[in-house]
């Protein structure tokens, strides 16, 4: 039992969770998504429902309240609508993603595209975009210009990707290049687009900004760092489907310019076989590319915290500065 | 040479031709369309180029721009915008029907998906939806609702479809409510939006949305007929893709009914072939169904000509009663 008076917000200092810190906000935004997933077409819903309702983190949407927060944002509402967005989009890419990559597994289930088939996957994945833009379109025109360009970017960055798929003079810059519009847009996008709606300064938009690209790249690495060194049990995913699919991940690209062989052969082969994957994963686990992309991660997460340091203090700041750790300290 | 005083406009009688009315309106969709599918990836704008630039007929900006004139709108831009977002949702929704369907052939040229493969096209098929998203999320809470409905609607129409692909149970009243989603869904927020731009009364608007529906309706009837009449020189696409995909056409529809055993054979195998197609097409023939689809797109065709009668006169409502006659005349 607390003595005293209630308290109703957390101190200002220590650790914070982030995700506690907007756990109501976060309840609003899950309304709105099973909401947002209903249709006179079950078969929509249901396949919308197993992506929507299968585990994700909701890391876009966090970043989204919190930066709004951060900024003394009241209208819950608005907020609340706008991180759905991005969470209906992030959705939207993982079905198209999937089917793109022929992949069996998402989140630890038999993926949409493996259960229900190309076509209502395909389709599925174009009723959360269009769910999504219902929910982004009632904003100004900056904050419709901001979510278009960031969708617009975001397959800007699979068309890139597509362009260095088995392509092994792929360089550290091409992967940047690909991160920050694959990745890191919804990310950026999220934390500006919090801070515009809270009413901030334009330059605090753009450190904003800078935060929510620089989580998202660091986030990204650990997501490649995961897929070669994770457990499918923690992950929900087997490991090496970045040399299976041929996508240029950080570790592949840090192994490929040490020369391993293994690497080289299992990434340029349009079938890998399940030894010539495992083969690769064990050379890559030999050599310095793991600590090489966490190094990365932990770099782009310090471009994170420097921003941290330069927005006003609040509890808020305190669970963005946490978000930071636990995306590059996370195992899953 | 003409005597006398220039005449900007046409007389209000006879019949105008609906594309030249609105000639000046048409020629700033084309240049929005060409500035949207603008990429860093060019990959993106020569696959959105393949469909945008590969002979589309306007058809639904046409209707949202004779519906905004006819009711005395003025802020070109706006329509234009609008129209421009219809046209572009189209297009994505080709791209991805493509994929679907696995076609070879679009619009007289190799389809998208047999060029530049699934994933390259599924994304552009993206981009497209998401530059719609620009355009027409400027505008008011209503119409970015409408535009989004529609869209939705439009995915519904496929999951449809989908249910009664190669269902011999299909019934015409099933097939209605495939083609209300599926097709006259954007007709008619086309011409629903381009009488609420304008500053229609809401009564206009509804009428106007249900001259849509019903003109969509016959368009589609009539793409049915050209699938199995349609020659491939004037159609550009080969004829009987229908019965090869499985999708429940209205002539197919009624050949079933009539108990045409080759079409019933073709409609169910997963894999007809040529010759299995070409009896079947045969068998439509020598039968009512053709008529049949025909007459009931003429059916649809009095029912938008219907509500012609209810709207005030001008150049422009001339345009739209001369757009139905030449959709259900058409041979391509």
């Amino acid at each position: 039992m607390v003595a005293g008076p209630a308290r109703k917000a957390p101190p200002f200092s220590g650790a914070i969770d982030p995700f506690s810190s907007v756990a109501e906000e976060l309840e609003l935004v899950e309304q709105n998504l099973t909401r947002a997933i209903r249709s006179s077409e079950h078969t929509l819903t249901e396949i919308a429902s197993h992506l929507i309702h299968g585990g994700g983190k909701r890391i876009r949407p966090v970043v989204t309240l919190l930066a709004f927060r951060n900024f003394g944002g009241k209208e819950v509402e608005d907020i609340v609508d706008i991180a759905t967005a991005i969470e209906l989009i992030h959705t939207a890419t993982l079905l198209h993603d999937d089917i793109i990559d022929g992949a069996e597994v998402r989140r630890g289930k038999e993926s949409a595209y493996k259960k229900f088939g190309l076509k209502a996957t395909l389709v599925t994945g174009d009723f959360l975009f269009i769910k999504a833009f219902e929910f982004a379109g009632k904003f100004d025109d900056t904050v419709v210009q901001w979510t278009a360009d960031a969708c617009a970017r975001l397959t800007e960055g699979e068309m890139l990707q597509g362009f260095f798929n088995r392509n092994t003079d792929v360089t550290f810059e091409d992967y940047l290049e690909i991160v920050k519009r694959k990745t890191a847009s919804l990310f950026q996008t999220g934390a500006r687009v919090g801070a515009y709606l809270a009413g901030a300064s334009p330059s605090m938009v753009e450190k904003m900004d800078r935060y929510g690209m620089n989580l998202g790249i660091a986030f990204q690495m650990i997501d490649d760092v995961l897929d070669v060194v994770g457990h499918k049990e923690i992950l929900g995913k087997p490991t090496g489907m970045d040399l299976r699919d041929g996508n240029p991940s950080l570790p592949i690209i840090f192994a490929l310019h040490e020369r391993q062989k293994a690497v080289t052969e299992a990434f340029e082969c349009s079938h890998p076989t399940n030894e010539k994957i495992r083969q690769a994963i064990d050379a890559i686990g030999q050599g310095r590319a793991v600590q090489q992309a966490k190094s990365s991660s932990k770099d782009y997460a310090e471009r994170a915290d420097k921003v941290i340091k330069e927005i006003p203090p609040s509890l808020y700041r305190n669970g963005l500065k946490t978000l930071v750790q636990l995306i590059i300290e996370r195992d899953f």
